[in-house]
């Protein structure tokens, strides 16, 4: 993509009602629109880096088993009023809206409800499990305060599966291999040393469920961590008990702040018996499905990122989920130098590099600063200067100093 | 995929309460579930043809410069109240929310006013300009009726497409690029023969807009359509001062049915005039920016394509937009016949042909039913009988006779 072409600029401030860091960093840089609080549009650079971040998690969410589906905004009331979860005393983030009819609808601020009523068309038999399924979804939710930028968000994409299992037994490994899945899917995106499974509480219908907490000054939760171990406790169930059940000490532990980037929680057969869904067993008699649900906030994991990496001078993506590998600035408007961007921007994008390329006419410091505020990871920089010689500067965007190397090894560098 | 995995089953009927053919099939076949009159959830096999349509789509509108982005479905009031669009009176499809304080937001039928809004950060020299931006969104619609399936949704997938243009003439000619971008797309799904250009009313902003109408009886819309010149007009404008400002007669003009597809659309500056969105002009001066929008709906082309193709055994899918290309069917239980079937389904998706393969212990005939219904383009059957001599069965959903063939003859027809 050219930058001459690109319809986003680089801003000199973002909103003043804006609080959050990552927020600000990602509409300065033109990566998302701020609506309103909560509510940001994913521009084309940004829509790149969640694009990148659903292909991570589809291919794990795939290689498990799961099946990727998409349920609808709308919601009828009856399922949720059967779970007793559509007052809003109960569950206070429902945004809900009305057909011409008057009659109440609700808008998706999850799907456990819907998906589970639907899976009544389609298990019936011991046969037809296990079925895992996951969806990206664009979710609802009527937050009272959102200061977190698109760490919290009253519109936000999340990634969420759900299984249905025959018994514990199925539904354990099934819950066991989302685990390892989560902890490749946030290596693979570049925070896998910084994100710690932590025990959290099970709500009404397990000891516990599980987070995926990511350290960062910027997160809502606290976690207690052992390091050594890779494990945490969320502080709402960090007790003598706990730390004893999970053969922890209390010295070892480090109290951090986090970001819950993904939460998994088995149901049980709570919800299936509340919502019926149910089947025949192999000697003919009536169970009922054992039920696990398991999120990760996509758009969240964007804002994770952004201030877990970002400097003084702007943004800083991992290779896996940047919008484009290489940043490409031809320094100098003669029609030699400008000829040999050309052709090494068409070298690139040919070998399927992706390459953002500066082309404009503007003065070298502030191309420059554009590059580092959009954070991607090879700068490569042509001018008159290395024309002579046929060098050209390449630098990481986490790098110090330029280097001056030739083309073929600047190839080398991208292609390794 | 195999089917033994597949979660979805073919159902022997749709709900009693679901009027339109294509969501009766569409359901029945697994590829969509209703949550309710108007709203439907895509499954596997819909959410794939629902990709297809919009890899192709996206082809085409980057193709001429499109740049993908992602807006919000939550809007503000204020600025539909400048445009004066926020009265339910004026729009009568709103669907509308609150905020915990009571502030009430819209939820997205449109993008034009809050896109448009945006613009005011990108846009501010004639040099920014011209800008074409699109996404695929899904739109929310309070119709009072909803009983056409998904040809006509409460929840539906929309391409949205906005230009912004430095003038008329640049206006024009994104405009005339995108009906070509439009002719080629509807003729690589599939429906290029049976879609026309339409004359349509033009509201306030023009004399005319255009749709693409897809002849169907299940349509909503009637046009008047000369065949020779592949040119139609909308019945809500026809009338002699149109025909004779087309140059068309009368005599040549055929009453028909039709779905409309697409819809382009000039807005001209009235838009950026109420929403002040202007750009200073090469010599200083202050130009509003010409703005035009353009649709394609995603979803309701899903139930189009249904429609025009399905026969009295189920789906017929275009091989371009279908979920898979081959549909395999195993015959038989012998260990010899499984492994010649599971060695097919291996070379063939290796070769990246994507198959969907029933490995199912069915009786033959339920087997056959279903491939009928899920309307893979290619039927390929292995089975006892041609294990002696290496052969299988293949058939064109569109066939009525199967041809006895050999492995590599499958293989050349199918990469042909």
């Amino acid at each position: 993509m050219r930058l001459s072409k690109l319809f986003t600029k680089t801003l000199h401030s973002a909103p003043a009602d804006e609080q959050a860091l990552n927020a600000q960093l990602l509409i300065r840089a033109g990566y998302i629109y701020k609506e309103m609080a909560g509510v940001y549009a994913y521009l084309p650079l940004g829509l790149k880096v969640q694009e990148n971040i659903k292909r991570i998690v589809r291919e794990e969410m795939n290689a498990i088993g799961g099946q990727e589906l998409i349920m609808t905004n709308l919601q009828r009331s009856d399922l949720w009023q059967i779970t007793d979860r559509w007052d809003e005393a109960k569950v206070d983030v429902w945004f809900k809206t009305k057909l011409q009819n008057g009659s109440e609808l609700g808008l998706a601020w999850s799907h456990e409800e819907p998906i589970t009523d639907m899976m009544r068309n389609y298990i019936s038999s011991y046969r037809d499990l296990p079925i895992n399924v996951y969806q990206f979804q664009t979710k609802l939710r009527n937050e009272v305060r959102a200061k977190s930028g698109i760490m919290r968000g009253r519109e936000f994409v999340m990634k969420d599966l759900y299984s249905y299992s025959l018994d514990e037994k199925q539904h354990q490994a099934f819950y066991d291999s989302v685990i390892e899945a989560y902890l490749r899917i946030f290596e693979r995106i570049g925070i896998g040393d910084k994100t710690f499974l932590t025990y959290a509480s099970g709500g009404a219908f397990t000891k516990f469920s599980h987070e995926f907490q990511t350290l960062t000054p910027a997160g809502e939760d606290v976690i207690y961590l052992n390091r050594e171990k890779r494990l945490a406790i969320n502080q709402e169930v960090y007790n003598d008990e706990v730390i004893k059940h999970l053969k922890l000490n209390r010295a070892d532990m480090e109290q951090l702040k986090a970001s819950e980037v993904g939460n998994i929680f088995s149901f049980g057969t709570v919800k299936s018996e509340q919502l019926d869904l149910s089947y025949t067993s192999k000697s003919g008699d009536k169970q009922y499905v054992v039920i696990g649900s398991y999120g990760i906030g996509i758009t969240r994991l964007i804002g994770v990122i952004t201030e877990l990496f970002a400097d003084q001078k702007g943004l800083v993506w991992p290779e896996a989920i940047a919008p484009y590998k290489v940043h490409l600035i031809r320094i100098g408007h003669s029609d030699e130098l400008t000829k040999k961007a050309d052709k090494l921007y068409k070298l690139l994008t040919d070998s399927k590099i992706e390459v953002i390329y500066d082309d404009r006419d503007l003065r070298v410091g502030e191309m420059l600063k554009d590059a580092d505020l959009l954070g991607i990871p090879h700068r490569v920089v042509v001018s008159d200067k290395g024309l002579a010689n046929n060098t050209l500067e390449w630098k990481k965007r986490t790098d110090s100093e330029a280097k001056i190397i030739n083309e073929a090894e600047l190839v080398s560098i991208l292609e390794s």
